[in-house]
Formats: structure tokens, sequence, C-alpha cells
């Protein structure tokens, strides 16, 4: 079941460097682990932004906000999820 | 799976009664028959207005989207779906 | 009565971990009473958001807010409470 | 129990004469009735819109629904009820 | 002249409580004396929040502005005014 | 006492030229009308669009609700009201 | 390059039917044939609403509007395009 | 000077083809007109919305409401005009 | 050529005394200069709030520009501009 | 390819001058830079605000948010891209 997922980072612009590069090596490792078993399909930079928008794949919602919430930027992001269906003229 | 639903509806003021009558009638025999199949859990007005705050029960989301798109008043109603996910605290 | 309430919760990421997970255990330990007591029937997870759908059910307003202003979380907090009525199509 | 209630008119401004002042005269009368019965302590003009701002005084919130959808203007009004609650700095 | 006062108050949840609770108590002082005097005839919580919505009964705009911005929660607070008039359908 | 009013006007397209002309001349008649009786000392175009910004030195409330809900295009209009005071900087 | 388009469908309810079963199976076919082009790899519906989300690959802004403006319900259409990079942390 | 004008056009989509078609054309020539004269020196297309985005060089804010205002498709357009100044790190 | 400024200050409220005082100083002396010289005919205070609005007559936007950036407050506000032109109904 | 870019600059105002003026020079710097590439053909101030309004001509949406990224005040920016085509009106 797809779900489209729009993030948007709001890291303070004084965290110390240290503790930034930290939490985004961290939050790289995890998105790339996520997409490598198929529940997160795409992953696209909003241009001029730092911000993405996410397709999820997962079994139920109860698996996405796990996922979600479990991101190392989570309580830096602001993150909007939008339910997704079959379009009926999609091929 | 839950999923939060707010419809908002816009029936224009000058539709025939008769006509309003009706599309609310089947509305009703509709959510009812939902209701009655356990996918509909909970339907509340919001207090003023002519729109419900509605809990739905379902599969996924292509169910989610078949049942509201089938609604008599969906071409009147304006519809925000929100993921619902079980919540920590929750007994 | 009920009303519908959507809270959304504000922590500084930078809250020691120690402070948070008290104000946290605090609010879990005052959400499960007040639900036992019947008068917080229903409580969401809003998938991908440190937020949560609600449902109370109060003998009124005065109630409502005890209860609300009450949550140890209730500072960190942006509550918005809408006022639910009995769906005519409700079964 | 005080609900604050803001209603914005919206009355098609070609809708012929004589239904306008029908629909205006039933308003006047029905909201001086409710007014006259203690449920609708206050009633505002909100200055250069066609709107007002009101206080209803009722015993839940089904009976407020019931007043408000039963307005003559309720087809063409927009709503929004706020749920008031006694405040500890009022005399 | 009334005036309608929605007021929502943004004290910051990390303020010492011995400063926090000074300035409630100077609000708390203060807003009571002037609804003594007849200038602040309403005053509601607003349900789940740290705000209230007011009426003030002022000679002019001068006199409310000198009021609001004495208060002692005001650099704390936004406040939204709204000039009301009589409304042809009240009693 | 001076109020701040901001009006956009909302003619539907379609009106007949001859009706448009008729309660646009109307309006030009009351708007310079009001402006030699001194209550309304400002009246500027927003360039750009079929709105206007206003300043009206009025008694009361009463008396600016009457004013503006007299304006020939009062029923097309949008138009928010805002209270001003002496500013403190002001010469 | 990737651009992201979220559509709102806002068709007059009154629309006869055979008009309105007309533009929907052009659009259909329409966009079943930019599809097959590969130039429209992503259409999904959005849950609850006449609306789509969908994800173009053009190889300019031109082609981008060119497709768009196109589309047979175009006219009816409220279309937000969102211009997207690739993501570092993409696999 | 400059201005920033950005322009939605809203024109109805149940008129009359040829009458579209006569405003667009004159639109075209007006708006090339004004091109032509160096007071509207950029015009692009917003991708995928009947809008534009422009800048005008204009004399002042007058010739500037005059230009707008002479469009054949003003009534049917929202504008939204934001002056701008020299940047100190433009070549 | 005039404009109509709308400024909000957001001062921190936790700056020391001597600090704000010092701004409000110069920002006042400031302001005065300005009106002084003509360019700044009109300074009103939003009634409840730290925020003025203003009517500026300048050369140009680059002449504005400058006054409103050289503000001591500017750093601490939120300025909207708005172009006005002159009203065809104004006397 | 042309973008419109809105960048909104929202620098603490408690940071060091030092610091402010080194990122600020560095700013500028870069942006002349990019001004003398071609790929930045226009910049200008919003007046009243700390904003920018820009158009970029570059090769495609990486490129565009290679530069916006490398922004020295990035990470103090609101940045808003809007994907523009040719207006078949321009001459």
């Amino acid at each position: 079941m797809l779900f489209h997922v729009a993030m948007e980072v709001r890291l303070p612009p004084d965290m110390p460097a240290e503790q930034a590069n930290d939490i985004k090596a961290r939050e790289k490792a995890f998105a790339q682990e996520v997409q490598r078993s198929g529940k997160w399909p795409h992953l696209w930079r909003v241009a001029g932004r730092y911000a993405n928008i996410s397709i999820f794949d997962v079994a139920d919602t109860d698996e996405l906000h796990g996922i979600l919430s479990s991101l190392p930027l989570f309580p830096y992001m602001d993150i909007k999820v939008t339910a997704l269906a079959k379009h009926p003229s999609a091929l």
C-alpha cells in the first residue's frame, strides 16, 4: 500500500557541525536500509529546500509510522502523509 | 486499518428540494450500509456545520477510496483523509 | 458529550533526555488514567507526526479543559477542540 | 454551557429581493425567539461584514447543532464553533 | 463601544516557574481590576488552549490599546481585535 | 476614531454592463458624499486589484458599519476592518 | 528531469453526464498515451479526493507545460508543480 | 521602477469559445503592445497553471495600475503586485 | 508615490530591558525624523498588537526600501508593502 | 531553462555581527560569481523585506538545487521554486 510522504527538515543552524553530521550520517544509513527493503521505493529532493518527497510501500499505517518515527531526523522534521490509491487511468 | 476522514458538504443552496432530498436519502442509506459492514465504525456531526468527522476501518487505501468515491454526495464534498496508527499510550 | 481533540506535540529537540522521558512517562500514566475513567474513549496516533487525534466524552467544556490543561505535555502542545453532535445517519 | 459561534453569511447577490427578504425575516424571528429562550445570550454584528459573533448557552452540543442547523440562513452560512470554558481570572 | 478580543498566550515552557507565576499573578490582578471597572465585561477560556476570548467595552480604540498593551502577558500574547456593532436582530 | 478598512470587490464578470455601471456610479457618488463629510479621510486603490484601502474617521463602530453596509457594492465586497490607535512615535 | 505534479479536479457537479463522460474519456486516453511515452512515469489517486499526484519525466519545463495544458481536464484543474532534484540518500 | 506581478487567470470554463478567443486575442495584442513599449520587460508562464509571472518597468504605481486594469482579462484575474528594489548583490 | 506598509514587531521578550529601550528610542527618533521629512505621512498603531500600519510617500521603491531597512527595529520586524495608486472615486 | 526563486532570509538577530558579516560577504561573493556565469540572470530585493526574487537559468533541476544549497545563507533561508515556461504572448 502506497503513501506519499513530504518531509521538511528544520535542523537548528547553530547545531554543532559534529552533531549535525552524525545525525545526517545515521539518517542516510537508515534511509538506505529502508530503501533496500523495498518499503521506500522513491525518494526525491525538493529543489531549493532541505526537504524531500517520498513514496512508501508498506503493509499498513503502523508500519509506516514505525519507519518514519525511527528516522534520526524525525524530531527535526515536519512530515505530512497522504494516502494514495490506484488511479483508474494508470497503466 | 484506521483512517480519519473529515467531510464537508457543499450542496448548492438552489438545488431543487426533490433532487437534494433524493441525494441525501441515498447518502444515508449507503452510509448506514457501510456502517453495518463494520468498515465505518464512527460517524459524528461537526456542530454548526454540514460536515462530519468519521473513522473508517478498511483493508487498504483502495477500499477506502472506493467507499468514499461511491458516496452519493461525493461530487459535493471536500474530503480530507488522515492515516492513523496505534498510539503507544492507548489502552 | 463528545469532543474531537487534535493535539500536536512540540517538544524542544534539545530537551535533556531525562526530562523528556519523565514528561512522557507522566503523560502516558495520566492519559491511561483518563482513558480508564471512560472520558477519553479514543486515542490515535497521526501517522508520521508526533500528534494524536482523540475523542473525549465529558460532562461539559469545563471538564474537558480541566483534563486537557492537566496533561503533562500541555505546555508543549497545540490543541484544537471540535464540538461533535449526533449524526442523523449514524447507527 | 457556553459556545462561541462565528457566522459568515454568503447570500448570493442575485437572489431575488423577495426571497432574500423572506429568509432574513424568518432568520430574525427565529433568532429573537432563541434569544428570548435564554440560549443565545449574545449576538453582535462584525463591523463591515455580513457576519456575526454569538455566544450560545446550551445544554449540550446536540442542542447547539439543532439550533444552528435550524437557522433559515444555515444553508448560506459558514459557521465556526469554539467551545468555551470558565476562565480562572473571570469574576 | 464593544470589541471582540482573542488572546493566545505563548509563554516559553522553560521560563522559571517563579517568573511565570509572578507574571500570571499580576495578569490576574490586572484583569480583575479591569473587569471590575466594567470595561472587560466578558472573559472566557478557549477549551484546550492557553487562550481566551474577551469582550471589551471601551470609550475608544486608544483606551482599548492602552488596556491590552498594559497586560503583564502582553509581550507573550498574540492578540486579534474585531470591531463589533449592534446587530439588528439582537434583542 | 480611526479604522483601517480593506475592501476587495468581486463583481461577477458576467453582470450586464448597464447594471455594473449603475452600481459603480452610485458607489462613487456615495463614497464621495461620505468623503466630503470628513468620515472617510483616505481612499486608495490597491495597485493591480479591484480593491481599496481606506481610513475611516467615525464616532463609533455602529457608525462605521452603517456606512460600510450602505455602500452599493457592499453585497459584492469582502471587507476587513482593523481598529487603529494613536502611535506613540507619530508626530 | 522529474517534476512532482499535484492535480485537483473541480468538475461542476451539474455538468451534463454526457459531457463529463466525454471529457473523462479523452482525459484517460491522453493520460495513457503520455504514460506510454515514458513522460508520466507515476500517477496515483489521492484517497478520498478527485485528485492525483503524479511524477513527470520531461526534457524541460516547456514540455511539461505543453503536456499539462493539453489535458482535457486542464480548464477544470488546480495544478501545482514542484521541481525535484536527485536526493543524496537515494539509492 | 520595477514591480513583480503575478497573475492567475480564472476564465469560466463554460464561457463560449468565441468570447474566450476574442478576449485572449485582445489580451495578447495588448500585452505585446505594452511589451514593445518597454514597460513589460518580462513575461513568463507558470508551468502547469493558466498564470504568469511578470516584471513591469513603469514610472509609478498609477501607470502600473493603469496598465494592469486595462488588460482585457483583468476582470478574470487575481493579481498580486510586489514592489522591487535594487539588490545590493546584483551586478 | 504612496505605499501602504504594515509592520509587525517581534522583539524577543527576554531581550534585556536596556537593550530593548535603546532600540525603541532609536526607532522613535528615526521614525520622527522620517515623518518630519514628509516621506512617512501616516503612522498608526494596530490596536492590541505591537504593530503599525503606515503610509509612505517616496520617490521610488529604492527610497522606500532604504528607509525601511534602516529602521533600528528592522531585524525584528515582519514588513508587508502594498503599492497604492490613485482611486478614481477619491476626492 | 528558467526558474523563479523566492528567498526569505531569517538570520537570527542575535548572531554576532562578525559572523553575520562573514556569511553575508560570502553570500555576496558567491551570488556574484553565479550571476557572472549567466545562471542567475535576475536578482531583485523585495521592498521592505530581507528577501529577494530571482530568476535562474540552469540546465536542469539538479544544477538549480546545487546552486541554491551552496548559498552560504541557505541554512537561514526559506526558498520557494516555481518552474517557468515560455509564455505564448511573450515577444
